[in-house]
């Protein structure tokens, strides 16, 4: 697949075909009506937490417009997707601190190196009860004829303590001495990024994005009332020049019958319940506001099971 | 475009790409599931009365297990696609007078001249207090790089006599010793079929479907609460041979940022407002059960404005 | 809850509040467009397999006319609901050995004590590789507040044998001397029917028929590209009277921020789980047409575990 | 119904039941993710262009913390609901010039004396190659049983000239002198807002907000492939106190079978048609960025048609 950065360049030049699922929709995501619309996406897709959605977006404005400053003026605007989980009990949500120079060192910064843990919007992150954040992981399908990497990205905010599943076993993995905390149960969210060399449809794409949700259930997710899960796929094949306006295009596409569409649906459902298990695994413990705390999971029970 | 016999045929042994869209769901068209998560059409479209939607289903997989008889057994089962107006004001529906032979009939009979007015399951069918039934029309979408036909045939069953346009003008149509009728005003629905060449995906084609009502309500429609409107599109380009399980196909794709896509919409709008008039226009005056009569439009009165 | 019988009778006159949910849609269930529109429901739901739709839904046709000789005279017409699975391994699909009188027997006989395993559609269904059918689960939501049924009916005919899971556990139940089995090992299908006391809006019905997918997921479903996985949840409040022409109605529903509401999601997920379970827990052994065998699952290795 | 002060005030302590459709996608508003989740509004709608979304849902998320200190902190977060169209045309849209002061501002002089044309949002926005911007009507349902008003409000800025229709009649509007300019005949899009007293579910929202396309229609557009046709509905009863955890609610629901609620249906296709003939009336001739000039519908051709 692409680095992050290449996929940032490809955003800009190119629109790159995608679309998204709304598992449960208690949200602040922005972008989604012309993903779903036009089944491509222009800019990074950019994390960060429920308040900061509006300067991300700006940011994203910024930079297109840097890249190409005819947006808006010569040719059509640019629709920025950001998403969001509220990390409102570690952080000082209101606060707004994210700045837009941010958002511009981190496309700058992108790499083919994914960090995990408490790393960027993952921050502020907690997940059954534990520091969660971002996490990763991905397969390879291959036959004898085709090759395609599918990976997800998990924004992992979600659960109650007592649902954690650790490869379908129930498990309590909160510290020892950790006392109960009502407010770490309450529904949190999961944003979820599947991408794939695979050459996918926007309407394929959709069918991929509905298995994500299942490899959240297999780690104890049931999606909250209050969850704003949302599920994001795209392809890195077949994009679309922005300035293209000839008639016709010739593009590669899975047929759905194969046996290599299949492995991509059940490769959605593991890797997504390994990305959330990866983005626990890979947190640190944090002091947030007002003392609240967030305890990783304890390894050594984990060792124990 | 294909003959009615082709498109027929076309079906049984290879997949059209399909999309619908549901304008106002009070309906009992059957096969929409399927079309819309796959983006094809297995069969050919049936269209009758609400009543004989099931035999008319049952004698399209009749018509399915003659042409490949291994559906079912060795290969997937067959998913029928039938939509259905209410003719319930002339017609004795609860008599379910359509037998499966007239299905294999139809199709059998299926030809290139689509006739129009008081045919197949036009027959019953009334469109602004006046006779309707099935009427046509189509545009040729024409550059220096393409060209593609966008023909629409509509099931025409709706609306209220004081809201019939004629081409942007409201026009009263009945018969001079005409009498108002309260049952005659009721909601009714209207079932739309898109058919076109250009390449188009399903996501392409649902864009298409949504224009056609816009087109309905040129006519002086308003998508009345007790309204079945079901938009169904096709294209006859990228069609999937059933048995095929190569993991990649090559198909070809019109660029919605072309001129040519542009034009598809406009003349959806168009195309779908020109088929309604034709099916009043086409359609003769008729007597149904309980001495409910069905006058076909004043032609004089037309010919006065 | 009601009995079944008091559900079919209650269709009959009344419309109950009603809600789909599509995870799959390589389906050919009949009825949804319209519940989608209306959120309700105006016959009993049956199950049958995928060839037997259309005379099941006629059968429901002549059962509504019996109850309510007006229907599409003088008052509109009805919208039968009939979901399915193919049975295609085990059965003569193509013959479709249901007859309206099954159907009409059927409802006849609806009891408030639901039969679970080789029953009824269940017959002929198989998950996991394993012979499967219906399943039920119920939990009961009590609060101070408030005291609210919701049961599960599965229809189960899906799944990998490699991918069931018991209670979390990747588990084989097969019988010793089974033989694996290509044909046994294909996508499926579940039909999920979520019933509740609890007086929830259309809206409210699909986000709770939102998490049976999450239940699904629990077994080890992944939702196959060949599944028609369809979710319908209804509620036996606030039901509208057929004949009730009044502009408003008032009506009791559920706070989604009450934490009653909280465990109704909760309960979908664990319930569907649970029947699914059933189906297979009290499912037996049947061999089906052209030597292809159904096991039960071996209960002993089952009880090892 | 309530003044724009009342309804901004009403949304922050309440939640107002809502619902949203997507005409055409092509648009960066922000917000309806969780307005189809939930069924219901905030805060404030806001109205701007494309690139000044974020900075004005920034100021809603400022407002909505000086109305409830606790959003956020001890509380859920907000759902800012901000819909946009391109002035890019008249507009240094890339200078995003709109503050956060000019929206509380707005918020703070609300009142229910709507003025028309070119006024806030609207003050870029052109429409049929003629100048347009904000536009307004109403309808008040009445019967023995009932009264409820239904009104929309348009932010309009979408059409070809030649395609403008003035009740049905398609109608040259520009001025004598004017140059056709192909710039001013792209895609464009439109937000419409409906309000209503009546009670209705965001189900029925739903059902309401598919007319006003029709509407659209009547005047001429067509939904181009680059807009972003947004409809929101919204009821001003029913609301939700956002403390509120009961279990149960007692709301009053229009009934979809009475003759009140075709009317409500009828009245939005008629209001939307005239709100935007009403944008194009109120606006007035200006003068854009880079010489680009707007001019205002010719009344004296009007007078003679």
């Amino acid at each position: 697949m692409l680095t992050s950065k290449e996929y940032a360049h490809l955003c800009l030049s190119y629109k790159t075909t995608g679309q998204k699922l709304i598992m449960n929709g208690y949200g602040k995501t922005i972008g989604l009506v012309q993903l779903m619309e036009l089944g491509n996406i222009e800019t990074p897709i950019a994390l960060t937490n429920t308040f900061n959605v509006p300067v991300v977006a700006d940011a994203l404005i910024d930079y297109s417009i840097v890249q190409n400053p005819d947006i808006g003026i010569t040719t059509s605007t640019v629709n920025p997707v950001v998403c969001e989980c509220s990390d409102g009990y570690l952080n000082d949500i209101q606060g707004r601190h994210v700045k837009k120079h941010h958002v511009l060192e981190a496309i700058k910064n992108a790499s083919n190196k994914v960090t995990e843990g408490n790393v960027g919007a993952g921050t502020g992150m907690m997940a059954f009860g534990l520091k969660a954040g971002v996490g990763t992981a991905s397969r390879i399908i291959e036959s004898e004829d085709a090759k395609f990497a599918l990976g997800v990205l998990v924004l992992s905010n979600f659960g109650r303590r007592e649902d954690l599943r650790f490869l379908g076993k129930k498990i309590d993995l909160s510290p020892e001495n950790e006392h109960n905390n009502r407010e770490k149960n309450t529904g949190g969210s999961i944003i979820v990024i599947v991408a794939t060399e695979a050459p996918l449809t926007s309407r394929q794409l959709n069918r991929i994005c509905k298995r994500a949700p299942l490899g959240i259930s297999r780690t104890g997710g049931y999606a909250a009332h209050s969850s704003g899960d949302i599920i994001i796929g795209f392809s890195t094949k077949n994009t679309l020049n922005h300035d293209d306006k000839n008639v016709k295009r010739e593009i590669e596409v899975v047929n759905e019958n194969s046996k290599e569409f299949q492995k991509l649906l059940v490769a959605t459902v593991d890797v997504t319940e390994e990305a959330i298990l990866n983005s626990l695994l890979m947190a640190e413990t944090i002091d947030g506001r007002d003392n609240h705390e967030a305890p990783s999971l304890d390894i050594n029970r984990l060792k124990q099971v």
